[in-house]
């Protein structure tokens, strides 16, 4: 028995600031032990908190969501289910994309929320600054003339790592499959391969850079399309497993030996039902877990919605060099 | 101009009754010229609803969220975005499901939910049978005694049509790797090989059915099982496309051929990255658009909401069986 009022115990469920801390803990103990959670609802009229979290979801027939998504999204559920915050999916037209930013914030149907797959320049982030909501940037923009709060992994420094190495075994002709290029993680990898060569007085010509959505199929097409040219490269880097999978079936059916005649290097994000050590030729990869990357992002916009993570903070993630059997030395 | 009122505009808007049908054509046509779309905390208030889907999401170390999820809610988007829904994911340990469902339920934060992954005798669906929300269960359960709406594919009648073919190709020894086998769609999968195989006097010995949770590196191993056991099958079928990469990869590692040494049959979910026509071999699949599903459930829970739908209906859709070069005449 905990021998307090029925009003006193909601307060101090709901977090209100007249119930002392230890009545609070006393409460919150027995709260636990019983298995009770605080209703949002109330909490929502206690605290001025929705308990949400919104992400606003471009869709439609020309928009393929990726697996990527649902990875990040695991991530974020894993913090966002013992904190009680749910997550609010807004679809949205891709050309429509701002009015519903608008909506979701003047309708004050969400505390906070994460932006994904940033461009240079990203009007999404303006908005948001603008709108004053707390937000946080899952990878960066560029050519902001403010600072944002953003969580990102060092594509630039990864690439450069990858295409470095590639360089030391020998290889001169390397090549880039690489992501959307609107897109900033993908601008960064090429920046990163690009200076890496340029160390080495080494250049990327165009036809060895090829950008495209990260199907099996489009890996497939840019690999054909790389090593049927009179100057096909000896080493790939390539920006997604899945893709992958099509680079390597494209070397099989050429008759060429992963790492004899090609070395690989693929972007691995850490799926759990595809892995880089389990293709026929083991893959070398940069490695960041995307999961990771949500259950933070969760972590920080909790933090800003509470009030104890404010300002333009950014957070770059170092990415692992993870050498396995697909790089050789250059073939002489 | 539209001369009328602001009080009748908003009216035409939100869906008020007493105005007339002509107003309303006028007030949305001049509202879709200028972009204007209804605000969801007006229509809350004018109608009651919150204008919102909600998932709960089982998340946690143990839990994947694969990319059949992912896929599921392109379709849904499509729907919703255009229908000015949004989606409530609300993240739940696995043993806290039905707390949630009573939780959002309780809060009115959503109008409708929809289920997904059913078991036999689901005790989801009979809590949301019992709390009188309007939902769907995306598949089928089993053993309630009560009837529910739902969408689901024809599960049974396609691993019954594909282990058919196969017999009539020769086959006698076929095998099956399942996914969760807790789940109903893969009761359903099973239940039509061997429905097939009976009628054929074949059976399913226990060695030749595995059920594992749908990663390529789980597919490697349940088909070096399969194929390294003194009655190795010469074909088999494969409940997802992501365990047939691994099946292939272990059928070449173990220097057998594709369709020559071993037929081998996929379920195919329609994934725009990954295509069963691309693979070494083109594959033989059953196929059915988890993101077409999505659509229907997001079109079918609206409907609920808004009256249009009531009633136990259920909706099973035909799977097609598409034959590519995966599969040919048993070996002798």
């Amino acid at each position: 028995m905990l021998s307090l009022s029925q009003t006193t115990v909601s307060r101090a469920l709901n977090g209100y600031p007249e119930v002392s801390e230890e009545t609070r803990r006393r409460v919150m103990d027995a709260a636990k032990r019983h298995g009770y959670r605080p209703n949002p609802s109330a909490r929502r009229l206690a605290t001025g908190k929705a308990g949400m979290i919104g992400y606003v979801m471009p869709t439609g027939a020309a928009v393929d969501i990726d697996p990527h998504f649902v990875e990040f999204l695991s991530g974020l559920g894993d913090y966002a289910r013992s904190h009680d915050l749910d997550l609010v999916l807004s679809p949205t037209a891709a050309d429509e994309e701002e009015t519903t930013y608008r909506r979701i914030v003047a309708n004050k149907q969400v505390d906070a929320v994460y932006v994904s797959s940033p461009r240079p320049a990203d009007r999404r982030v303006a908005l948001l600054n603008h709108l004053g909501i707390p937000y946080i940037v899952h990878g960066r923009s560029e050519g902001l003339d403010f600072d944002y709060p953003f969580l990102d992994i060092d594509n630039e420094a990864a690439f450069h790592e990858a295409t470095r190495l590639l360089i030391q075994l020998g290889h001169t002709r390397i090549a880039l499959i690489n992501g959307d290029d609107t897109q900033t993680f993908a601008i960064h990898r090429e920046r990163g391969l690009k200076k890496a060569l340029a160390a080495s007085d080494l250049k990327l010509p165009v036809h060895r850079l090829i950008s495209v959505s990260m199907t099996e199929e489009n890996g497939y097409r840019a690999t054909r399309r790389l090593l049927e040219h009179e100057a096909a490269p000896t080493a790939i880097i390539c920006s997604s497993l899945i893709m992958t999978l099509g680079a390597v079936r494209a070397i099989r059916d050429l008759g060429l030996a992963i790492p004899g005649d090609i070395s690989l290097v693929a972007h691995d994000d850490v799926f759990p039902w595809l892995k880089p050590e389990n293709f026929s030729v083991p893959l070398s990869t940069t490695r960041s877990s995307i999961r990771a990357a949500g259950a933070r992002v969760a972590e920080r916009l909790a933090a800003r919605i509470s009030g104890l993570e404010s300002g333009p903070r950014g957070e770059i993630w170092p990415v692992d060099l993870v050498v396995r059997g697909s790089i050789a030395g250059a073939p002489v």
